[in-house]
């Protein structure tokens, strides 16, 4: 299943095609628009206040409500947009966003109205290919779940401690922990931590600015024996290729991640047991993956959002006319966070790649 | 240039063909065979006491000293190596070690000896790639550096400190300093902070333990305007694909990387400003690219390299034939700290994934 | 530049997404929905009678007129159709269509109607991203031109005659023989042989019957040395992919393509000269690839297209539900020739894949 | 399975690496050489005298006489070779030959030497990689069976008459007379009409000249509903990128291929009908595929090899260096007609490409 996103935030639509969907595939598009409706804003306090309405509509590839292996096409208009608020943005980038990159690989031809073809706003597509995604993976047994696992070094429970050697690291959470996440607005494990983060993205959207996040993702499931070591076929370098291409996402581990370098041998290693018949490890700091190849264990690994770029404190910038240097003021309404936002969107990533791994 | 490893720890050779070789490249086989050097085990007391002589020798694709274009294929000999040391592996699998899921991926057929295609060894031929990739690199003005950035919470200097506004951005250190790096056999910006790590990896190696390490990397010299956000051609992706498919990578992060859900928008935003008539930014918490676009600036990413697997302390396994549980003890001589070997390897990772960013 | 074309014949639209579009090229619509309106039915008595109103919409790639390298999406709305026409054959596969094999590989999941993703139909948007290609090849001294070649033994005059020693085989034909072939609605070099043709078409449609043809087509301006002989990246395996895509087509040659099999090496061989100062040859037997690399010479190749699989005939079919063998008559109106409305779809094929051999 | 080809002809070594071969599968390495013995020069009258002992090693990839599913490395060391007899090829490219286009592609870096990696002799690990396809393909039941079709008009028995009804077409030719065929130094299926060729092609030689062929090729065994109609997955294009990075392929037709140009509808088109319960076609005019998927029957293709370009004439080239238009002999021994030892190496392109159409 490979996935082509399409689309400018002021243009008039947004789509992907999906090219090798498996065939009678019962597709759910309330369970599509279910999980469209987990990133769109204006949910939360803590979310912009823009209000979006992101019905999606299937072109292709959907016969009396299956699959048929031809091309899945899905699209969502665009509504009105004031494009005139970008124009001040059109010759001055914007810290941190695409705007300059952009203007330099387009030549000069950049769609700069809303952030165009950079606009977060393209992971709706993204959502609607996990969405299907995650359908076919749901036939073989296989779920994603994720949540926010760090706003500022304030922590949601994880789904795995990786240093107890007591955990049944077979399950990342009680069962009803993870089916409650999809329906929660700020979708944490731990509510109380929930609400710290929260009252901590209104304080600093309060001061003009904005926060990252840590994203912990589990794909439960899928077999052992996937994958291989080698380029183009290694598990974490498969999924990594989706979850770099959502934007904001700059960091990638998986399992202990990026903790590896403060830990020895003997407490990173995972050792073995046989429970119920089956080979396991005790514990899971290789997040499913040994040797780029998938364990049986869950495949666990944590993205790092970066903060939002725009934010409403005044930045330098350049004026790409003139080479002058200029203040820039960014208007609008935008996320002071967009942690709750992307817990979806990396889902949907996972899923896509859980299906090239599967060879779905 | 798109490469394929082959080859076993004890099979007779290992090696890689590179295809898309530019033409009329002259090789500098003594160069790709430096760089070998500096790879192999044997030369610093934190490495591995084993001897490998690893000679490169070219099969295809260099004709009168230069490259012709056509699959160039390099091989190393395997010498005479000691199988029987590996024979207790053979069903009871190192924890952490790419044994288990080989097993179940190979449907039994694995070659246990050495680690197999999993070896450490493996990245043997895959320095010897980065040295072709690296030279074509230099023909565009691109340099490829690492150096190990920390381990265990000892920290070296970084290329670039990231919260300084008066740093020069464009520069990572100081020249003289890049081009010591490849001529140390601890490879640090701060030779004393080496010193230190270099005495825990000691002492931690006679606890009979293993560390893991960050290694920082950039490549300087990109220009601005390469890549796409969408999957496939986001340069993080591009990156992050030949990243993993090192051994013993786990994390993948660029410029702040995990740090930045611990920053706020208006430290985490590089600002803007002119030099020299160039659109440079102040900062560099992006590492060089925004919207999966280069901006121009050096490429900077941090790896996390887990622990190394093969530990002297006794580890809990599974006999893969009876499901009986039981103790391992791994002999012979391993690395307590990949680090300082490994920092070749990522360069030549990075200087292949360059490679395919700037088209070549 | 790749493309992935997406819809059903019956469906609510069908489309293309062009990936990898060249920044900054003045996107001329027209000229787009002037090569639809070459593949249009409906113009040319031998054609059928139906009548498609194809008009493209672009939906994302392109701002203020130009492209700006994000994925360039073109949507064409199917008008209603009259779907009833089709039950038939929803259990009954026509002979030689992609029916049964469609049934199977979409594991009974087919969108039958009018073809679904299988229809001819499905060759607008191949259309519509052809032209685009041929906008960015114009823009490198690249021109695609296509020709009936022959139907049924009745030659139109062929580009370049193999076996004269004495063309000038860098020309294909008189350049404003070439400008008149697009406006032609019979595209032949020599109208005579067209009218002979066209006389024919006639002759078999009225026997409710139906013919194939042979397409002829060149890529003039290609540089020598583009390519390699190797697996994927061999021009004439490059041409070959995009060709056997379209609908009908069969068999593919290069040069003297299937004649080889007929001639001796003297005769098949291109002798070098040189004139103005370049290398060409005297012949283009090969069909400007040597080696699997373009010598500089025009790009030529035929393609064969089978006869429409509808025809007004009885035929035999079998009931997929019961296995019984049953008369199949396909009612509806349908080009007893493809090849008029077929050789824009060939240039467009051929645009695409001198896109891909030119790394645009 | 994916395969990378390396090496030049007088160059250390030629090889093959193989990614994605099954694990598991019991090497029958005698097989492989046994395939490369059916394409080794010297054997037949009319084939070159030349003598090459093309022993395959195997690097990688197998253990205990098993594939691990790790990269597959072949080689066949060059024996000492006359680099001497081709320096004056070196700047006068011989006609039709990749000479020019290399040389172009090459930057001038071309080795020259035996045509270097566009020698024919770079056939032999694709036969190697070939058997290996053969031996994954035969546990799932699929044959290749390949013939000489035709030498200058005069024909073999073809493996299926397209015009027959009667024939059962689910069989391509008797099992006896298919197993024969390796078996063959000069494969067909009628011998009197071999025997012809064969003095034919002495009589050719004779006159210092060379001859072209159709090489028919069947892939027997493959289940219906494998491809797609689209770019990229469509049976048609799958095999043909595989069949034309053979060197001297310039043709490849499906079924009746190039002759679909002169049959009608109702001639060309494949009644279906039941036969054992399993719905089959009653001729195969289509080779096996309907709308780019297969449909159940066998496979079928011809190719067209152009003359071998080294013949005996005297004729016009070009010196490189000077511009000047020079008469070029062509020294040493060559096939005056490749076909012979042209038949085991398409059938190794169309059994790796029946294994990326199976997802082997």
């Amino acid at each position: 299943m490979k996935y082509t996103i399409f689309g400018e935030s002021h243009g008039p639509a947004i789509g992907v095609v999906l090219e090798g969907v498996p065939a009678g595939l019962e597709l759910d598009l309330k369970a599509v628009q279910a999980e469209l409706d987990r990133r769109a804003p204006g949910k939360d306090p803590t979310a912009t206040a823009r209000k979006e309405s992101d019905t999606v509509h299937v072109l292709s590839g959907v016969f009396e409500g299956k699959t048929t292996g031809a091309p899945l096409c899905m699209v969502i208009q665009n509504s009105d947009q004031h494009s005139g608020d970008y124009g001040s943005i059109r010759y001055t980038p914007r810290p941190s966003h695409g705007d300059y990159a952009g203007f330099v690989a387009s030549k000069g031809c950049l769609d700069y109205r809303g952030g165009g073809h950079f606009s977060g706003r393209l992971t709706a597509p993204l959502v609607a290919a996990g969405a299907v995604a995650k359908q076919a993976l749901a036939q073989h047994g296989v779920g994603v779940w994720a949540h926010i696992a760090n706003i500022d070094s304030i922590w949601d429970d994880a789904f795995i401690s990786f240093t107890e050697e007591d955990d049944d690291c077979t399950q990342i959470a009680p069962p009803e922990d993870l089916e409650a996440l999809p329906r929660k607005e700020f979708p944490v494990l731990n509510d109380a931590a929930g609400e710290r983060m929260r009252a901590h993205i209104l304080e600093v959207k309060a001061e003009g600015d904005s926060l990252g996040a840590d994203i912990e993702c589990a794909v439960v499931g899928l077999p052992a024996g996937l994958g291989a070591p080698d380029f183009g076929r290694n598990v974490e370098g498969i999924f990594s290729q989706y979850l770099f291409a959502v934007p904001a996402v700059k960091a990638v581990g998986f399992g202990a991640g990026f903790l590896f370098s403060q830990l020895r041998g003997s407490e990173a290693n995972d050792p073995f047991e046989v429970r119920g018949g089956k080979v396991i490890t005790k514990r899971n700091n290789a997040g499913g993956i040994n040797g780029g190849i998938t364990n049986g264990m869950p495949v666990l690994f944590t993205v790092t959002l970066r903060p939002t770029p725009s934010i409403a404190l005044p930045q330098e910038s350049v004026d790409l006319r003139t080479g002058e240097e200029v203040e820039l003021e960014i208007k609008g309404r935008h996320d002071p966070c967009i942690a709750p936002r992307a817990v979806p969107v990396i889902e949907a990533a996972a899923a896509l790649a859980a299906c090239e791994v599967m060879g779905l």
